[in-house]
């Protein structure tokens, strides 16, 4: 199902319309996903007694309509008369288990309902912030915790109940499935708010695929659909709820991203057969498109948002913010407007406009040149007083025109434009951008949503050649689109029909920002340093071309090297504080899946060695 | 000590400065703060692997270091042979002793360094997402946590070591400082990074007063100064660090915010009395001047900033914000601009430039006029054309004009205006108009720092008076600022000389909003209109006057309610993800502190269930 996060009455009175059906159909039981009721990425709504106690109400009355059947959901569990340790009152990440009316807990526990154990605290997670877990709970009643990790009794036998995490126990030192089969489980459940992560479904299937395999027992897998978010980073739910045999095979699955109902026949013998085991796909370009479609879709949604304003400059990027539109809107629905200066080239601006005939959106070309002079004439060698006389002039660099060029763009035209139009406009910086701060605050770098802003450069090209192959089976993004020089086209310096344009060489960069950002062993230029003296680099990054074709010499790649890391930790970091949210689609997406603090760069004393030997060389 | 957030040789260089001059003075004991050589609030830092190495590093050359003494300072304390629970290598927030060249451990326990064992998980504090602590140590090794929380065998004695949030152990169910007292601790020293938070010095002294005095042993409390940020939200430490006597009593006190070395002769046997109490000064506005001052001050210098150019509109906030600056700044590297639109009166045009005057700072004024014409022409009614026909036009309602005014003002000007001075512009936003996002995104919202964005309209107005009288000792800030109907002025309804502006009545709004967001029993419409129906509600929020005199109906009452709270949960947590960064002054910051997410305005079903009956009467 899909769950609205901070909506217990809306999510609640859909489950009771599921139950209903479920009723009339004779299912015997039904399961929503984790924290169904209150949602699950909802900020410190938490601390909000009169939320809780909506929860608290929603979790009865969906209690209240489970005659007939077993109903298993996930919410927050209350108990009111004890504390977290942050002296809240106490709550708990929940399932509960209805059975003809009355909620059963796991037998032998204080509560009505099952607990989780494992409290993931990493990438988007907070969990160990608002809620007690069930080791916590151990060590204050002084019980094992596989005293507490037991089966419910139904009257369809002895469920095996757990949330999420419960299942990746790898690196905990304790397995919640097992104690729940050593304890009796026939059949295991969990339920589970896990975001979409690129090859993420991969990884959980190994797991839940080993655990049923491994405890011989039925697995029934419940993840909702669905955005939430984190203030600054927006995460796609794509369900793929699915049932694993003991053999651990998948029989059935469903499909990524759709509000659906799964129905199978499970046997709670563990020996029995059931169901077809499914094929597995592998996340590619289409699993990009889906989330970024997806997700863009349901925060437009969350925003009440119907009509979209895309500032297009004819390159790669916001070709393919407007062509994912393009999928979402009616034409007449979408705006495009491309915002030339002296400096923009015929090149593209025709494709600009290109794009728009190709999309059958609507089109306007409105230019910055007299604000731009406007802007000029008032400030540069403006007089500054102080004690009533002229103590100085304002003095208008080249950067600083580049950046009023930008910020007039989006600041000036498309938010006021947007407005008009009647909706929002986008921001459409990519994950490179996003790295290195190579965008203008109130510039480029601003808009309602950044739906690419988790995408290296090189997978936006890749995106929008499966929107023109794939999703609209035709070239709407024209393929000059494809060929011409990125470039800001802010000075005469970045002129695309002399092939000049951005300081950044793909796909070197996107590698090389990679391994900073999204590498699990996250680099640093220490390690970077050293693959470079090893020799190792171009296979480390797994770049396909010779280093020694980019830098001519080892200064060359030291100063390459710590101009982006100078940006990167240090002006980029102030520039994603006050950044548009971003899309999550892969591991450490920026905001809170990839959190920072302003420091300014920084570097070991091991590199600085290092450097010195390198250059000495 | 100052400690400067992920730069670990910097903090250790200091520190070896300081152990030289204790060996010298003949010093027997010194103790830095928690996490002095990494930093605290360093984001995902924690993961880079080389940064890791280098505070082991540093470690271990600060052990080398104490000849003669016994150094305590606060590492990270890595075991690269285990891992987290999310996979990654091991860390504790740990408290090293090295005494005489070689690191100390408790005894009986694994490491050669204390664990924190309480993790706060609370406003801004993220400890168990990068942290192993002793209670998941001692469960691992199958003890108990008193056998692992010992004190450290030295030659001036047993120390009971111990690590900030184990002294706040009200809400955790079991005490660190009694286990170690338990165990023979004769003296306990406490590191702590702990945040400045308006008032919570008097909550620590009663804490830590009552542990001193509970368990009758000399209590060493180490706390750092200098800031220190979560991205979104910038936390200044104030030190304060301090000894309590074995009656409880404070015997010795760092000034708050001062880089600085007490120093004291502390008996090891528990009867001898020793030092002289102070006095205990309660936090009034003069701690919140000096924390937005000295948070502003060392923005400054971690953004390497020297120049500040701040918007002034007449009104009191910019003309607070100028004063703060005036403070920290010459004359010369201070500019003020007063950016008037037809709509701004001559009253607060003459203010602005009082203001000016009185801060002898450099001052321009820049009209808006022209460039909103410009904006006007080029948008009102343009033609948008969709298949290359004129499809449709745009139009530029009121509210449209409002803000493309504000947004000429930051966007075009002053982040031109400002890079052209040579440095960065202010955002002068105060809380209540963050709660409620009565602010212009990328106009008035923007900005290097936004250094009021914790304080209400109220506070802003008593720290311009304390400013005023006790910090210049003459009207800096003009009178008529004080006086003026607070306005944005950015419409004919807006005229000020006519008494009309802004829509939040203070004090009230700033009340009700504070309820919202900083009360710990956080308040929502269900609260307020029960207390409403009550006859409380003035008592409840402290609203001196009566409501009676605002709300002429209960229907105007509930109006105003959703219509804020709608706004506060609505389109303003959209502004707050790119908003400036926040100076945390109080509880509850937006940002790190008050986390958030996007998810529209929700109202209970007891909510709308009590509307009904208060609308019926």
């Amino acid at each position: 199902m899909e769950v609205l996060p901070g909506r217990p009455r809306e999510n609640t009175a859909r489950m009771l319309a599921d139950l209903r059906t479920a009723q009339a159909d004779g299912i015997q039981l039904i399961v929503f996903p984790e924290m169904a009721v209150p949602g699950y990425l909802i900020g410190d709504e938490w601390e909000r007694t009169s939320f809780l106690r909506e929860c608290d109400d929603c979790s009865r009355e969906l209690c209240a309509a489970s005659n007939g059947l077993v109903a298993i959901f996930g919410s927050v569990g209350i108990d009111w008369e004890r504390h977290n340790e942050d002296g809240r009152v106490r709550k708990y990440n929940a399932l509960f288990l209805a059975e003809d009316g009355a909620l059963v807990g796991p037998a032998g526990g204080p509560y009505e309902f099952v607990i989780k154990t494992l409290m993931p605290n990493y990438r988007e997670f907070d969990d160990s912030r608002h809620f007690f877990d069930l080791r916590k709970l151990a060590q204050e009643e002084r019980r094992p915790v596989e005293a507490l990790t037991t089966p419910v009794k139904t009257r369809l036998g002895l469920l095996g109940c757990a949330l999420c995490e419960d299942a990746w126990n790898t690196d905990y030192g304790l397995s919640p499935l097992e104690m729940l089969t050593r304890n009796g489980a026939q059949v295991l459940v969990n339920i589970s708010c896990s975001p979409f992560t690129m090859n993420k479904n991969h990884k959980r299937n190994r797991v839940y695929s080993t655990h049923a395999h491994h405890l011989k027992r039925p697995l029934i897998y419940v993840n909702n659909v669905g955005i939430q978010n984190n203030g600054k980073t927006v995460f796609t739910f794509d369900g793929a709820s699915c049932v694993y045999d003991t053999h651990g095979n998948q029989v059935a699955c469903g499909r990524p991203f759709e509000d659906t109902c799964l129905t199978l026949d499970i046997p709670v013998d563990p020996a029995a057969a059931f169901g077809t085991p499914v094929e597995l796909r592998h996340d590619g370009v289409e699993s990009i498109y889906g989330a970024i479609s997806y997700g863009t879709r349901k925060f437009m949604d969350l925003c009440g948002v119907h009509k979209v304003t895309v500032g297009v400059s004819g390159g790669i990027d916001s070709a393919v913010v407007a062509a994912v539109y393009g999928q979402l809107l009616k034409p007449t629905d979408l705006l495009l407007v491309n915002m030339p200066s002296r400096y923009n080239s015929s090149t593209t601006r025709s494709l600009a406009k290109g794009l728009a005939e190709n999309l059958g959106a609507f089109y306007a070309e409105i230019p910055i040149e007299d604000s731009v002079k406007l802007t000029q004439g008032q400030l540069h060698q403006l007089a500054i007083r102080g004690g009533g006389k002229k103590k100085g002039t304002l003095e208008l660099s080249a950067l600083i025109l580049e950046n009023i060029q930008a910020r007039d763009r989006s600041s000036r035209i498309l938010a006021a434009a947007s407005a008009a139009f009647g909706g929002v406009f986008t921001c459409n910086a990519n994950k490179s951008e996003a790295t290195v701060g190579y965008t203008t605050l109130y510039g480029d770098l601003c808009g309602y949503l950044a739906n690419l802003a988790d995408l290296w450069k090189g997978e936006v090209y890749a995106l929008g050649q499966h929107l023109n192959d794939s999703v609209y089976g035709r070239p709407v993004i024209p393929a000059g689109s494809f060929d011409v020089t990125p470039s800001a086209e802010l000075s005469a310096a970045q002129n695309v029909d002399e092939g000049k344009g951005d300081p950044l060489v793909y796909p070197y960069h996107d590698l090389l920002f990679k391994s900073w950002v999204e590498s699990w062993d996250r680099t640093t230029p220490e390690e970077i340093l050293e693959w470079y003296a090893a020799g190792t680099l171009e296979q480390k990054l797994g770049y396909p071309g010779k280093l020694s074709g980019l830098f001519t010499s080892a200064e060359a790649f030291v100063a390459d090297l710590e101009r982006w890391w100078n940006l990167y930790q240090g002006m980029a970091v102030a520039k994603r504080i006050q950044a548009p949210p971003v899309l999550a689609i892969k591991k450490r997406a920026f905001g809170f899946d990839h959190r920072e603090s302003q420091m300014g760069p920084h570097y070991t004393k091991r590199y600085t060695e290092l450097k010195t030997r390198v250059l000495k060389r």
